[in-house]
Formats: structure tokens, sequence, C-alpha cells
């Protein structure tokens, strides 16, 4: 990834380039323990936050991220922008560019933006999520905590859970878990699946079935105007058939990962008693995010001659 | 203080506690007249300010007191968080320790709201107003104000003036002055005092009796939709009533002290001509503030081993 | 510069000041092409951003400006501040001053506010633009740009062209143009031109007859609320014979410069071949941007002691 200068989606990253994202996320997890949390690699440098749409927990995180690196964190939101004047996505990237900032963070309602950034920008692009399409960041932090739950990934099966049709969680992971070596499952109603299978994914609509033959479950966020799409028949209907709870907890194996992209809806497609449970993993996730995306900055932005900086 | 955790009320503070607050406080004071108005005590920690209610005055407050301690910051507002997504309270918090943050510097509009921070995480809470119930360093300002000013409290007398009734500040500072040793007296019209006595405090309706006997006059601000709750009948005899004017000020002490937590009404429960006056210690306050969460910050986050390095 | 305590319009500097901010510029631009583009010269100073009208693209200027001085930032925005509550404009200017700030950089939708803050307070005030009046920093980055690409301005020719009635950027422009012996030519239809004739400049109405004498085309930015108000007939009409398109530019001198504030109106003021065009110094303003006013903080906060740390 030394010569790589974007984080696109995963499929930037063959599988060592993801190990070194993996092992250079490790030290700065362990700089996240120290009294001082934070070491110079980044002093200097601007990372901008260019969010079209709003998202504290993924902002704060890169933002947590580029901090304790020391590098400086601009936050540019849409609603408050010179967008709201008329200005293109293009110009207002070019504006950036040309006020310096080394890497900009992007999140972006249109699957694909963060390419076209790429095309006009020189600076470092990472993505953020984008539309529908790929969060590689939220991928690799989700590999990152399945191992520490794990250890090694090869062979272990993960189900994703969810509305996996409009979820760019779902895409990145997939293809992060499949790059692992991992089985991949894919449960939703019929019509919260993608219409064409994804290659190499056994999808299907029966949780309780699948349940018992997990590693990891990991819940997808319910977006509740879905339902006035008709893309599933009811609330109730949706928490019956896929909400994990402690029943069916119960017949998962015994280390069985419980994990969710977050922010949850407590007693929709998890409850609560489960998201409290010594299973789930999601804060563990949070925590993961940052050390990745400390990682990543790193390597995109010093990661040729400050390797050992970070020890 | 060194090994207490969170400032949630002041109750939490013994008058040797405040005392220490108070005189870090001073050390720090002197920092801010520097021409480098920033020590290195905080430095690789990380402050949150997660604020439910916006108050860009109290925010911007604890912004400036972190920095100078070289801690970074991080500002969550409400407005343009996940918790429109329907985040619970306890997640976003959860959410929060797990990014790593030391402190959470936390205004919410529900009583209580810090306590339960409290017990949910391992980061230091510290209280920036909740409710109608407890401002705890707006507290302590107001008596470092008032030492500045008066030198020793004991036996001093302040009148709290206006809407005690719904005053977080009026709570927390009647608390704090009692324990120093100071006699208070809380002045408002009936319908705007507490229904049962607070204890110690003389309460009655007629400010231009109280007048002569103050060495400080606490004026509370008056929220303009108390009038539609029929709290007082109207806007002009609240003023012609309660309003600190300068007819009034020629009947206070020479040397009484006049104070207001801001933002002030000019022209309803203070004239303009007393805000501008010598007697008003108002920005003298906002000061204060800005020495004082310098302290509680650095007793609460870095206090133990680092008393040296304030000097 | 270095007995000058503010910069609220370019008048405040005589044309030796105008270099001394020029220069100082053009070393900071060094700065930003170095792999670590940071400087400690304004350590341990705040410096606040007082916007009470947003404006994103001007706020991230000084603010990355500020970070590479080493300077901290507060953001105050308007909406989000007890503004609401009421407080008036210098009670919010005394609150900020009290907790210690070193500068003030303020916009203001009132031509003249930052005067009366000059008034008010002890901190550096920096014009961020006031109403229709003036934005000097704006100018002084329009100076550097084109020294950069004509050299010797001396006896070179500018029009700014569209709205020059209600437009800051033009007013402050104009100024700082003839202070360094620029001919100044302002082209608008009649009514976006102002009533009293500009001391200095020759206006017209007639963009074709102007463009083959220039070496500066200024694209001022179209307000579409002006057409509501009757200041043009339409923007079909308005493009047509205003719009610095690819056939305008083939008649104007080969090393012509065009410019343009931002944020552009692609296809009104200015066609999008043009804005890509290699005349277009658009986004060379924008860096001219970050070292102007990184010379204005530093020459207003540090110069005196500090002019070597420079390099």
């Amino acid at each position: 990834m030394a010569e790589r200068r974007h984080l696109l989606d995963v499929d930037d990253l063959d599988r060592e380039d993801m190990e070194r994202v993996l092992d250079t996320a490790r030290s700065f997890s362990e700089v996240l323990h120290r009294p001082i949390k934070k070491v110079p690699s980044l002093r200097g440098k601007t990372v901008v936050n260019l969010f079209y749409e709003s998202s504290t927990r993924t902002r704060m995180s890169f933002e947590v991220a580029a901090k304790r690196l020391s590098a400086d964190v601009l936050n540019f939101n849409v609603s408050t922008s010179s967008v709201e004047k008329g200005e293109s996505f293009k110009d207002t990237a070019l504006t950036l560019e040309a006020m310096g900032v080394d890497a900009v963070v992007v999140r972006h309602p249109v699957a694909g933006a963060p390419w076209l950034l790429r095309q006009w920008l020189q600076a470092a692009i990472l993505n953020a999520g984008d539309g529908m399409h790929a969060h590689p960041t939220q991928a690799l932090l989700d590999l990152f905590t399945m191992q520490e739950r794990l250890g090694e990934l090869q062979g272990r099966t993960i189900a994703f859970v969810g509305d996996i049709l409009h979820s760019r969680v779902a895409r990145s992971g997939i293809k992060a878990c499949r790059a692992m070596g991992m089985k991949v499952l894919a449960v939703a109603p019929p019509t919260l699946l993608p219409p064409v299978a994804l290659e190499g994914v056994v999808t299907g609509s029966d949780l309780d079935d699948v349940i018992p033959h997990c590693d990891v479950l990991y819940m997808l966020r319910i977006q509740m105007e879905r339902q006035k799409e008709g893309r599933f028949p009811s609330l109730e209907e949706y928490t019956r058939l896929y909400q994990l709870n402690m029943q069916r907890l119960g017949k998962a194996r015994p280390q069985v990962v419980v994990m969710h992209p977050g922010p949850m809806n407590r007693g929709v497609e998890i409850a609560a008693e489960v998201a409290d449970a010594p299973h789930a993993a999601i804060t563990a996730q949070v925590s993961a995010g940052v050390a990745i995306r400390m990682a990543v900055l790193f390597l995109l932005l010093g990661g040729s001659e400050g390797g050992e900086k970070v020890a």
C-alpha cells in the first residue's frame, strides 16, 4: 500500500495489503492504551472531512484518528457550505485541494463520487461511504474486530443479516471477508436481497436456519423508510423474523461474535439484551475504527519513510 | 479532588476541594496573561463536548480551556448527529468512550443526564448544565470572580435575582455560596420562587428592600417564554420591579459586585448602563470561566502527577 | 503594518504595507510546498472565526492559515450561537475577548460591523467581508495571484465584470488595484453599476468592447436573487451579454488572466471551458488566500519579533 494513494474500496487492496493495514492498526491500537494517545507521524499534514451526508460517528472517528497522528483536521459539511450556493462538486474539491489539503475523507450519497475526486485531485482520497456502494474502512475495522475475537479468519463463517440490498457496509464487508478466506452468508427478506446473486455468497431468508453455523452474526441497521417503499411488510414482522434476540442467540455457537455497524435500533434488528451481551463486539468495532483509520491515514500519507514512527 | 473523577454538581466538592479548584484556576489565570497562553499538561488527552442543547458560550469556554491545556477537542452537537437516527443516549455515550475519549463535557435538557453517563462510562464526566438542575462550573467561576473582587467570601451577602425556580445557575450557585460561608438571598416574583424553601436561603420579592444589604447582586437571565406560561404578568412589569438599573445601583453598597451568567437581555433584567458600569463583573466571569474549566479538566485528567506543570 | 493592529479594509494599508503583506505571503507560500506545512509562529495564540454569514470557503481558508501558524482556532457560527437568544453583537464580542482570543476574523451582513468591533475590543480584528462594503483579504490574495501571473502590476489593466453595485469583492479589489498603479475598468449592465462614479474607475456596459484591452478579466459572481429585484432582465440575457465564454476569451490578449472569487456559477458568469482553461487563475486564487491570510495573521499577531521565524 506504500505506493497506493487512495482507499476507495476494499478491491483496491489485495490480501497482503489488508494484512498490512491490520498489522499497522494493531500497533496504533497499543498507542491508544497509552496515557498520551498521540504520535507525531502526520504533523503538518491536513485532512479534510468532506461530508455530503451527516454522520457524526464516522466523521468523529476519522477526526480522532487524524488528531492522534498530529494532523490538522478540517470539517466541511454540506449543510453549512457554499454547495448551497450551487457550487459544483468538482469546484468544491478543487478549492479544497488548492488550500493544500493532503487527504480528503469523503462521504457522498452518490455511488462513485470518490472515484470522481480521484480523477480531479492529487490529494489522497479515502472513501467514508458512497451511496449504497462501498465503505472500505468499515470493512477493515470489521476484520480487525473479528481477528481480535477469533484469531485466524480463514474458513470462518459470517452471516450478514438484514438490508443487504441497500447496504454499503455489507457490500464492502462481503468483499473483505471473502478476501480473507471466510465463508459468507447473506440473510434477508427476499425483497432486501440483491436481484443478482453476489459472487461466492450463499443467500437465504431463514435466519433461524443459519444461526447455528456461524462464527459471526453481522446485524445490519434497518432504515425505517424502507418499509414505506414496500421492502418489508411491517416492523413487527421484520422484528419477529430477523431480530437477533436472546432466544436466537441461545442457538448460536457459544463463542459467536455479534456485530453491528451502528447506530443501532435497539429492539428492531437487535434486542437490547443482545447488544449488551458479552458476545457483542459493537463497541470494540468503534475502537477498531479509530485504529484502522489511523493506519490507513498513516500508510497513505506518511507510510514510506515513517514505518518506525508507529512504535 | 485528585481521587475524584467527575464534576456533576458542587455537592461533589467539599470546601477544601473548592479551594483547590479556585487555587488551581488562579495559577492558570496567570498563564492566560502570558504571550503563549498554552501549557502541555493534557497533551494526548481527548475531550468531547457532548451538547444536547446549543450553547456556543459554554461550549467555547470548555473548548478554549481544553486547547490551552493542549488537549484535543471534539464537538458533538445533537442537531448534526446520529441521535437524529434514533440512537440512544447510552449508545452515543458508549460510542464516544470506545473512541477513547478521556473526558465528556455534557449539556443535556434532562436533569440527571450526567449521572447516567457516570454509570455507563470510565471517562471523566463534567456537567455543563442539565435541565433546571445543576451547572457546577458556572458556580465555581462565580466564586472565583467574587474572590477576585471581594477577597474573603465568608460572611458576605449575595442576592440571586430573577427566575430562581427554573435556574440551574442559581441552584448550583446557591450551594456553592453557602459552602463558602456566604449569606444567600433569593429575590423574585412569587411565581418564580421555588414552592418549597431552599435550605438556608432567605427568599423575598422586594428587590429594593434587599439591595442595600448585598455585596453581590446576581441578576439571572429572564427566559421570555416564561411570560407565556403566566409566570410573570408582563415584561414591563418585570422590568419595573426587578431590573437592576442605575437608580437601584445607586442604593447599593459602593463596592457592590454585579454579576450575570450571560447572555444578557440588556434592558430587561439589567439596564445597559449597569452592564457597562465598573461594578459589573460580567466579562470577568467569562475570563474566570476559562481558568476554572482549565483547573477542573486538569485536576480530573492530569492532576495527580502534574501539579507542578501548571507553573 | 508592525504597528497596525487590524485589517478592516485595504484603505488601512499604504502601498508599502501591501508589498510587505505580499512579500510575507510569498515566504509562506513556500512553506506550503514543504512536506510539513506548518510553522510555530503563532503557537499559544487563539483565533476566532466569528461568522454571521455562512461561508465555508472563507472560514476554512482562515482556519487553515491559522492552523499552519500553529494557532488554536475557534469557530463561532451565528446559527448555533446564543445570538439566537438575543445577545447583542457587542456582548458576543466582549465575551469572546474575555475568553482571551487574540484575533477575531469577522464576517457580517452589515457594512461597518468590523469597525464596531475595533472600538470595543483589544484583539486584532480581521474583516472577512462586511455587507456590500469590504473584503480586504480577498483583494490582497487577488493582487498576489496577479503578481504571480503578470509580475509587475503598475500600468496593467483589469476589468471587473458583473454585479459591481453589490460586490464587496469589487469594492476592495478596485481600491487595491488602484493603489498598485493599475488601470481599472468596471463593466456591468447599467442597473448593476454604482449610481455615483467610482473614483478613478472607467465604467461601461459593453464587455466585448473592453476585452481586447485587459490584462485581467475579473468575473464577479451573479446573485440569482438580483433578477427578482429587477436588476437584470433575465439570466439568458445576462449570460448572452456578460458571460466570459471561449469566443470572448479568443478576443482577449493571449496572456490574459481570468479570475473569479468563487463559488462560480459555471454557465452563468463564466463558461465551464473558460473556468478550466489555462488562463484561469481561480484555484491559484484559493491557494493565494491561505498564504495571504497566514501573512496577515502573522503580521498582526506576531510580526514585530518574529519575522525570521517564517523562513
